[in-house]
């Protein structure tokens, strides 16, 4: 079990803090501000309010005890930093920040964050692709050119067996699991199988093979 | 090619219209700021300063012909309530609403909203499991039990062979792909193929299987 402190509370921070505890870890979540120390203090280990600018108040929360920081002040790009700074000389090992933009992230790097994350520019991409491509449920980026995406089936696979559509040939891509109705999930599918309507099939292979199976 | 009208050009706003823009679509972008306005201006179709909350301004703007809107005002939750009933109002076939907590989203839905989304909270909690669970890459949940995993070999899987591991009957898993040096997919996994130091694993299970792959 490790000791996780969450620096800003706000939508993300506290996502963070607050999954993070029901896993079962020790989270010190900190805020400025009293009403959200307040209403995060029952789904964290400790809520505390302070200023994250003032290294004295992390320093006698002790801080440096703590194996990973999270520092989530968003729209306040110079606290941000400088909690960053402080949390990082005080000797937190693993320090997390979130960025606005690209310059903020640079400079997040340079005085020692060791992960800089974009939450709401990843999210909407995510969410973007989600709009335009309709029958791609999900996808995981697995090296630069090659993904797994989950899919709901093309109209004309419907009723024939993956021998006929002869996906591997046709597109270059690997079906690696079918999920059928009911959530039945086959995880090594034959040439036998039959693709129904509403089924949904894990895929495997270059993302330029890959396109050919988005549907606008 | 859709036609997209992104209302609320924050982080996540913007984030969505250029990447609809980017891939090809048309994209209204609407924010109250002016400034705002100014910086997105090259990356989308058009962008226009106008109050999302008066109902003559987004009709004046032509809203009913959009086949989907994306509502994105954050802190507001009053204008981003009215902003979505407007636009459902005017005609816009599909509505998202992003959502600062369950309430917000219940009124969302009831409005009319198609599909309503949280940001910060989910990318929350995909931090928090990345932080906790280091050696998962990422995740795609197939159905409420069943997920695909992209994880590092285990310790004790290096330089053993998929047989020797034994990885389906020790663990009730799935190895979909290894991921070899160098970004080398192995789409069809052999029990005589060999994990070696840094290799990446596809797998596919049940939950509870998956979790005795985590390693903290
Ligand atoms: N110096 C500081 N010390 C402690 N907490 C701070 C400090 N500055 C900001 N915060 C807190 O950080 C939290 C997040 O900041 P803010 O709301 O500006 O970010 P945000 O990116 O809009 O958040 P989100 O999108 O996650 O809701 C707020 O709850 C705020 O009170
Ligand atoms: N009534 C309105 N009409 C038009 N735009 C608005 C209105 N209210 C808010 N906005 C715009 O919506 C955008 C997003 O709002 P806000 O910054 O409060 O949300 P947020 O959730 O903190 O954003 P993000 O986290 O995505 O950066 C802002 O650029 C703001 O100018
Ligand atoms: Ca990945
Ligand atoms: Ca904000
Ligand atoms: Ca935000
Ligand atoms: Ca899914």
């Amino acid at each position: 079990m490790k000791q996780y402190i969450v620096i800003g509370c706000g939508r993300f921070g506290s996502s963070v803090a607050k999954t993070l505890y029901k896993m079962g870890h020790d989270v010190l979540a900190i805020d400025g501000n009293e009403d959200i120390v307040q209403n995060i203090s029952e789904e964290v280990t400790h809520a505390v309010q302070a200023d994250a600018t003032d290294e004295h108040a992390l320093r006698s929360l002790g801080i440096r005890n703590f194996d990973v920081a999270v520092i989530t002040i968003g729209s306040d790009i110079q606290s941000s930093i400088m909690a960053t700074l402080i949390v990082k000389e005080l000797g937190v090992k693993y320090v997390v920040a979130k960025a606005q933009n690209e310059m903020h992230a640079k400079v997040l790097y340079k005085i020692g964050a060791d992960r800089v994350v974009f939450p709401e520019r990843d999210m909407g991409m995510r969410v973007a692709h989600n709009l335009v491509y309709t029958n791609i449920l999900d996808y995981i980026e697995l090296a630069p050119e090659y993904s797994i995406m989950e899919v709901t089936a093309l109209e004309d696979w419907i009723g024939k067996s993956l021998l006929e559509i002869n996906i591997r040939s046709k597109y270059g891509i690997n079906v690696m699991a079918i999920k059928h109705e009911g959530d039945r999930i086959n995880v090594s599918p034959t040439a036998k199988d039959i693709i129904n309507k509403d089924d949904v099939l894990v895929v495997i292979g270059h993302n330029n093979d890959l396109k050919k199976l988005e549907r606008e």
